[in-house]
């Protein structure tokens, strides 16, 4: 069994890549993991093995990743690559090290303990694993069948922001890779929480919203296109799941932090208007300085000069996720604008980035 | 039993509007309907009766049209229009004259001969009735429980296109609602095709787009925002079921037109492209005054002065076919462009122009 | 001259409907105000006159209603409506009573005095005349010949908000049109602030967002289809000159509410996402009779049960505002959510819902 | 002065890449070109020269890429790029091989002549050069300073079609890249025609349909959000200035083919429909087997397996172009599907492919 404090596949004895395998390729989040991972440089030639998830009608014994993702067809038909139903056995067969999994929820908390115990390193990309207390993980109803395994493997757990525990990621065996609409507000709000400007007494407001691929691939009344089209509407006030992960990265209580969604008419992006107010007047250049420092080393994070605000359309199929902000007249009033685009930076991309920092790659690796 | 020549409900007796029920509300043109019968002008103080259809888990004993159709909540929540599963005793004890069926084709072709024997009017908006020909008719694989008074009710039916058949209408029992894109070609078509001035052994090409409610209420891949939005595809090349109407309402053989359907990302309207050959060479005047005369006494089609050409966007939302053309230098090659908004004049707007034909009203009565 | 306790053009001596022009008709505002007053039902017989605004290019001696916006387009092109050149000697041979401006502020400023010296009476819908406190007008950066006078009339001038202002603007001379930000935000909030059940310490913070069509028919980067379309993007943070109006009507100070507006990527509709914070806990039943009553004789607000909350496809094409709210468990943090059309409610529609009143009509005549 | 023989910049003595300039790069083709060079393999570390185009405000003394198109921005706003004021001085003092030219066709047709005179290779994005025939250049309306010289260029310009052109390309001194619609219609249409199996007397339809990026960056009336959106119109019918390339490109008369373009409410994105008839009856097979042969060597077209057919969304970011096809029962009527996104393969990923093909290096350098 591999020790943790190795990269992956990356052992002195040989720098081959490591043999990695997706599992719930059929989503939208599996097949941008399996475009980024197709042309990932440092995976050349080690082609990852792309499995369904349980239950699944849409992968047969002859699916390929093109029927699933038709804009992953290469020229030339012939080199379909397949997919197939999940199974452990596939997966010893392959000797694969790394397993991502774009699964549901409850598929993620039910087989990441049987894969950390075959000796896989795990990156989900579901909110099984990203949640410390008990209280925010109940809005995912997760059952374990080995609660003492579980709950071992959730204190191992590391939450898989690389700009707020990069470190950690690198020696870490399972990834929990954040929400995407957690992944906007926690990197507009980090710097200036863990400075302690902000006033937390006020409470801070989080208006955001995301395109209709935040909804998931299955067709139902709200995804239907007359549904979503010229319409905009707000949804789980006081009730978003990714709500746990705000209050534990940035160490709030409920009753200081509130986030409300909305879905927007367009595919991809999500957008984030955050209210604060500071304790003390300060100026527009002090607070850019907290961000330039907090994020020198983070070259995923684009910083925007006041009064500039960042957009959509500028974070669309990038892994950047993009912050800007205004102050009021008095100093203290913030508005706060994140962008980013929830399949990459907010899911596949930053999954992309984990594993750029577990294998000891450029974090940017594939990403640009 | 009413007699075909009276109109509905407005016999000598009582000058009463006629009552009716409308099966299948839940559906995006029974929402049209709803809407247009509340608020026609001839039916104040005769709010319809709103059933569902067979096998329809969204109506329920609790069923209210508001919240099938969130658009027609009047304000005041208090006098919510209630909505009840399909039943020939509701309609025998409601009194109903005339019923209008949004219902799947299957379920048309099902109930409409117990209506006509029960002594109703029918206006039928699915392809069940529309077409005389078996082989065109396969299409829709109908099966009839009575095939003798099916054969009967077929020939007695009458394809509710008031701009060719005026006249029938206003003393049918039975009304066959065209379909969206028939319309559309249609009604561009007839009247040159009627001046045998075009040369129909060279071909019509017909190149027709929709919006995605043509696609219909259900929740389904190709109906997701995912798939429609930012996307244009092409579908049904060479099988569509509306291909029939253009050979039976045009006089055509199948090798003298064809039509190519393609979803447009847009939630409503259609704009069929239609390439013909005339016989001889022709002056945009004499096109137009052909047109001019054909629809002198059709309030619902407008006529565009080339080399001018209606679009989408003023359709939207009317029960108006839009017509336009241009002809190139040689006179002979011609493009007509025809637009509609599938969901009105493609489908509920002409069911209720059906109806004012049926009931002696003003052809546009409720439709302006 | 006439007094302002008159309804408009309905003196004892005659029932004749007013004599209307519309100054600046070729914008979507006046495209909008056209479309209604054409099938006004008390209009009938009694055409408007269509007027452009100042340095306009678009409107010359033979420019057309339908030309201009061509979805008005009547069957049979023959009659086409004309749109004159603004003038006074026009207006003055009209022997016109009301005169709508659908001007830019400019122009509104410039124009009423005069309007008003010949006994006109004006609904505007500008900015131009919104705002009592000078500090508020500052953002419009208006210039007045006479002073003194736009003294008198800005006094005069009545906020044309009907569920505020009902019986001044039965009697107003001057109806200044509210703002299609204001407008969603002055109803969810009227009620609440009113009682006095408002933390207004704490602060109010407005999120609202705007389909395309409120930034104007004048083609700019920002609303280029590629700029526009999948995308989203906030504005004029913290200085949006909506905001003067909130502080006046809410008779609230600067530091006590502050709204962010943003660019959807629609043709139309608003919806403003409000958080505020009670004195105390409340049942949500509680907060829901507040409204209710409030509300009781305006049929131009729509309330929703809470959680149920509005959206935009629902108020689009519609003069509603649709108001729903959630509480969270701590009965004092509280989200409002409100929708209306920015050019119905949000301009035309409530200009005619002016015009109904200034005329002792049914507040709803022609809106619904 | 290098001899056309020599790939560009790449003689024996030096394997050093070209020096590359880019004029024209505000618009959107030249965003994407700047795009792809920037992140083109074989030119790393050596950055294009990125210049304006003559009389454009856009383009000041301090001008940035990263402000002309945000998206570009890398992360770490210091290093941006700098975009100049067009002069043939800085082309001459940076030692540019190739210009790309994205410019006007006035401006193209007027700065290529010096370009090649100074011993430039290039390729120019406009209509300028594509057409050999005078009567087809007309609608471009071009002035020649030098029309001998100009003549002798237009003659050895090369149309940048790599599919049907790939050696004459290689060795070129002017490519004339062709136009969007062209491509999409000449690579459908090419393998089938040469082979002589259509019937051309019959004549081919094509009905095209484009993204509003095909209109340009330009804010018109026509690019207006409330214009293009929930909208679809067709324009320029029987006139649009990119026929000529058809019938050069698949030496075909006037009469023989027509091409109605129509602009969809997408950002990008081309699929055009084409309806012909081959002179006698042929199995699908047998026309995959055309196709096939057809572009065993060209690996931007990728073949769909009759009766599947391509669709925007599979090729929106590639630069592919994909195609498919579907034949009547009679084994001659024949629809084929045709896409591309016009800015890649219909604009600037083919000229980079072109560069490619000049440069001697693989086709799909820094296209996948």
């Amino acid at each position: 069994m591999q020790t943790s404090t190795e990269s992956v596949g990356t052992s002195a004895a040989s720098s081959r890549p490591p043999r990695i395998a997706v599992a719930g390729v059929s989503g939208y989040a599996g097949g941008e993991l399996a475009r980024l991972l197709l042309r990932h440089p440092a995976l050349e030639g080690a082609k990852p093995v792309f499995l369904g998830r349980a239950g699944e009608s849409e992968v047969g014994p002859s699916t390929s990743l093109e029927a699933l993702h038709p804009y992953l067809t290469a020229p030339g038909a012939v080199d379909s690559t397949p997919v197939y139903s999940f199974s452990w056995d596939r997966i010893a067969d392959a000797g694969i090290d790394l397993l991502f999994m774009a699964t549901p929820h409850e598929q993620s908390r039910e087989w990441v303990p049987e894969a950390m115990e075959r000796g896989l390193k795990v990156i989900d990309l579901s909110g099984a694993w990203r949640l410390q207390e008990t209280r925010n993980r109940d809005v995912y109803r997760l059952k374990d069948t080995n609660p003492a395994l579980a709950a071992e493997l959730q204190t191992e757990a590391v939450y898989g922001c690389p700009e707020l525990h990069r470190d950690a990621i690198k020696s870490a065996r399972l990834v929990a890779n954040p929400g995407c609409y957690s992944t906007s507000m926690i990197l507009a709000l980090a710097p200036l929480v863990q400075t302690g400007l902000v006033d937390l007494d006020h409470g801070i407001v989080c208006d955001a919203k995301s395109g209709v691929s935040g909804a998931g691939k299955a067709a139902t009344a709200k995804t239907h296109f007359m549904y979503a089209a010229d319409n905009f509407s707000a949804y789980n006030v006081f009730g978003h799941r990714h709500t746990g992960e705000l209050l534990e990265q940035l160490h709030l209580s409920a009753d200081q932090i509130q986030f409300t969604p909305h879905l927007l008419p367009i595919p991809r992006g999500i957008l984030a208007t955050i209210y604060l107010r500071l304790k003390q007047s300060t100026e527009p250049a002090a607070i850019s300085a907290i961000f330039s420092d907090f994020y020198r080393d983070s070259p995923m994070v684009r910083l925007y000069r006041s009064p500039q605000l960042p957009q959509i359309q500028h974070v669309v199929r990038t892994n950047f996720c993009d912050i800007g902000f205004e102050l009021a007249a008095d100093g203290k009033r913030m508005v706060i604008v994140s962008c980013l685009d929830n399949l990459l930076k907010g899911a596949s991309g930053q999954a992309v980035q984990n594993l750029n920092l577990m294998c000891g790659w450029n974090e940017q690796e594939g990403l640009l």
